[in-house]
């Protein structure tokens, strides 16, 4: 088969780690016999430098033409620590999701048993867990009317939701669970706001549909206490944009294996994949970063978008067994071993697939 | 000196434990020569119970009259799983805590060293943690216009702040730091919402009011995550109400100590006191609730209410006692050791201050 895919390497180690992914990704297709055309885009800080806005036209154009994206990291330190700037990366990110109807963000949290000591938590806490979150990435708080009232002294943010939003993220959370466990559960805030009673009633309503499938409701409070407490005790929660923003990066510390989640945005008009780490500014161009979030986030790709199973989990084999042989970035080399280099990684995944 | 306390036992184990705190306190002011007069009212599911509403007038007098208020807990099954009834119990809460105008949780995490091994996160990553969270408790989402529109279809809650708001709340922030370790993070998601950015660049200008304060500024989901990676990094933080819910009840998960944590809401009218606990309502009258939460919530309320330091460090420096002689309830009983019953502990408390 062929695929285009469009390329948004961004900032910082983005380009680093995006090239490993290609290597494999281009390794993997001649493997099974696909053809990959990568069309490179500008996204973030570079692209605010190079044409004054983060996320150009031109890069929606490709990324519309695209069969999926495959998304790097972004933020540059010259534009942070100053949230109230006219023009910083993440607007991009925002206005990518919208334009792009990316409206569910799928982030599992896993772990592998060589990097389980990595874990803040004790061992027996976190063993075993592998769960994923659907956030809804499109709407809420987020994109809701927001400012100032009273010569700057009032700001408001209006988080609003519609049923529809709610059920078509919900859909997809009731479709993964059945794939998986068949365990949903709904995090909300319905003892105190309305969009969460109406997200409540929206998946209670849809229980029906899916008889096999177990739904519990709990408190967002509840949700970043047990996440600590019992996260095995997990398996699918879906939730709002602002909760899933707070819980999904608090499930990724919990594996020890942060540096190592990928994660998809999907939606109506395409999908996107992308590592769930930044874009990590001090070690741009070094060749010490760890590619490996990026590499499984093409292996979702090769499975999600374009039904490639095969080829998705003979990428995940080698990643495991990259990591079982400790062939492995400055950030999981063990005390006293060499620490490999992200292109070395890469070439090892490539020679060893 | 003499002093009036409301005593809002509420629902659940809360008369249990409540019942310890006040033989507690009784036992300090005789021994320091105080003279407490305990005024008992209704709220919670009793308070519906008995009058229909959750937070009655009279509760509210009782409240204001007094120089504090000592509370248990409030919740009852029969109320639950239905945030869409008419009458809750938390709403008697929210309305509570906007009549007192208690408009700032201070929610300690501290570790006691005989149970750092009941922390879910291994001993060296928690070890040391002391922080305190100022959390807004009258503003926000909680108690923005909310609703609904298109006959039912689409939800809204808006959040609001001004910067009168934030600059109470930042103040209250900026002493406690002052009498601490000097370091302050004020916790918002500037990057996206406009209310954070209010309450950015109003701590921002506080910050040549007190030149010793360190203050930082980070991104709830980066706090999220730092919880639970490097908990004793952090001092005193401040954040608004949704953040503040979400952050504290994770942070209080992470000491292993969660039944032992004591909180406050301080405000304009006064001052009230609770265990971070709930009303553990399969535990009612079974005599096994831990009142340690509520006792050290009582003398939270001895030094920041009456400002009486010497009795309130004779309630912990007792409770330490208790718990490294191993006088401690089922929760908190080794294995095969005996459990005490919750009036047993109380009992060991006042024999023993
Ligand atoms: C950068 C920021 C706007 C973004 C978000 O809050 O969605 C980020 O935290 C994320 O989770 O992708
Ligand atoms: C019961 C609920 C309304 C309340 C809140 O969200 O404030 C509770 O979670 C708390 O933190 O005291």
């Amino acid at each position: 088969m062929k695929y285009t895919i469009a390329l948004l390497a961004g900032d910082g180690i983005g380009p680093e780690v995006i090239n490993e992914a290609v290597k494999v990704s281009d390794a993997i297709a001649k493997k099974f016999n696909h053809e990959i055309t990568w069309t490179p885009a500008l996204t973030g800080a570079c692209a605010i430098d190079a044409v004054g806005v983060p996320y150009p036209d031109e890069t929606h154009e490709i990324c519309m033409a695209a069969d999926a994206v495959l998304f790097g990291a972004i933020g540059h330190p010259k534009y942070d620590n100053d949230p109230s700037a006219p023009v910083r990366p993440e607007q991009g990110l925002l206005l990518m999701r919208k334009k792009l109807g990316l409206f569910a963000n799928v982030r599992p949290t896993f772990t592998f048993p060589s990097l389980i000591d990595n874990s803040p938590l004790k061992r027996e806490r976190i063993e075993g867990t592998d769960l994923v979150f659907l956030r809804e990435l499109t709407g809420g708080i987020y994109f809701g009317e927001k400012g100032r009232r009273d010569g700057g002294e009032t700001a408001f943010d209006n988080c609003v939701y519609t049923r529809a939003e709610v059920q078509r993220l919900a859909k997809k959370g009731f479709e993964l669970a059945m794939t998986r466990s068949k365990k949903l559960c709904c995090v909300d805030k319905a003892n105190v706001l309305e969009t969460s009673r109406l997200w409540r009633e929206t998946v209670q309503a849809m229980e029906k549909d899916y008889p096999e499938v177990t739904v519990s409701y709990e408190f967002v409070d509840a949700v970043a206490m047990r996440l600590v407490q019992w996260p095995n005790s997990y398996d699918v929660l879906i939730t709002e944009n602002l909760f899933g923003d707070i819980l999904t990066d608090e499930a990724s510390v919990i594996s020890g294996s942060m540096g190592l989640m990928p994660s998809a945005s999907v939606g109506e008009h395409t999908s996107l994949y992308e590592p769930i780490h930044g874009s990590y500014p001090q070690a741009t161009g070094l060749n010490i970063a760890n590619p490996l979030a990026t590499v499984l986030s093409a292996a979702m790709m090769f499975e999600d978008a374009f039904g490639l199973k095969e080829e998705a989990a003979a990428i995940r084999a080698v990643v495991n067994k990259s990591l079982e042989q400790g062939i492995v970035t400055e950030d999981l080399a063990a005390k006293g071993a060499t620490a490999y280099k992200t292109s070395d990684v890469g070439d090892w995944l490539v020679a060893n697939l």
